[in-house]
């Protein structure tokens, strides 16, 4: 294959993406949102929000890694944020999923992608940390809005929720209060459990 | 409300682009495409592809108008790239519906974002080059993968879709030569008219 037919072989096969069921829900609908979708929505959420960032990013390398980072659940699926079983191999199925997405790509290309989704997941730069504080805000507001969804179907407690928020925590303070403010409505609103 | 309150009732609007459908289907599957999906992907393609560009572009730039350009279909509805009549109005109900849209953010980022759309409609830039040569493209991808998909269910004859590619021609002779490529394979496969 060409670089080019390898490139547009990617393209192909990244259209599963919209057939990767999340366990939110759209707002207001009874359907579970894909990742495609969720990659989109985040990343219009992080060109809406980078304002309130306490320190400057780079928002191109934001959005690729926002654009590319749940690429491995097209082989390695979708793993709920609540579900310790899931957790506890999803690192060895998201790096064999990697190596098969990526590897379609020419090369350099797909080392280059690869280090991105390997970007986001290390959380170890300004960058990741924004790209991760979106990924986990745009949930909140999905079960805010769909009068707590996901964290009512599987009795979430709050404290879960909050430790979710440690990205957001570090890299604006403005958008931290926010988002408690929104699980502190959600409790008050019988959404998520308060006690552990 | 607040700049944030603001900013997130945008978001929360935003989310009605996952039922937008497009006439375009996923790749194999019975089942289209919405417009969330459809921009998430043309947003991938755009990072994947821009290697093949003859001259430098602002890839932030061209990914934040890939992000939001079809925000204003939340309103206006998708016009079908081959339909006449609906191409008639459709300058008319894009501006209502991007002052809508664009209108629920604060007034300042409002205006930043609806000029990210009408840069993208003026096509005037190379980044808008850019950005519509991979809207462009990614139907013909998905028309071609899918044994001919809308060209077939609507008879588009091939000149018509050759039309469409001048953005891509002005950008990239490479990129140009692999779309020409597809659609005279289409022809030769039954996909597409010949004739007129």
């Amino acid at each position: 294959m060409t670089r080019i037919e390898r490139d547009i072989e990617f393209i192909k096969e990244i259209d599963k993406m919209k057939s990767i069921d999340r366990m939110t829900s759209l707002i207001g609908l009874d359907k579970r949102e894909n990742d495609a979708e969720h990659s989109w929505h985040i990343s219009v959420l992080a060109m809406v929000v980078e304002e309130y960032l306490e320190e400057e990013v780079d928002l191109l390398k934001v959005l690729k890694m926002l654009l590319v980072h749940d690429l491995v659940e097209i082989y390695a699926g979708d793993t709920f944020a609540y579900d310790e079983e899931g957790y506890k191999d999803k690192l060895e199925r998201e790096n064999l999923a990697a190596d098969r997405v990526f590897g379609i790509l020419p090369k350099d290309k797909g080392q280059i992608f690869r280090d991105y989704w390997q970007e986001f997941e290390d959380m170890s730069t300004r960058e990741a940390l924004f790209a991760n504080s979106v990924d986990r805000l745009q949930p909140i507001l999905n079960n805010f809005y769909n009068g707590g969804g996901t964290w009512l179907k599987h009795q979430v407690p709050k404290e879960k929720v909050v430790q979710r928020l440690e990205p957001i925590k570090s890299v604006s303070k403005e958008l931290y209060k926010y988002a408690m403010d929104l699980i502190d409505r959600s409790v008050e609103l019988g959404y998520l459990r308060e006690e552990y």
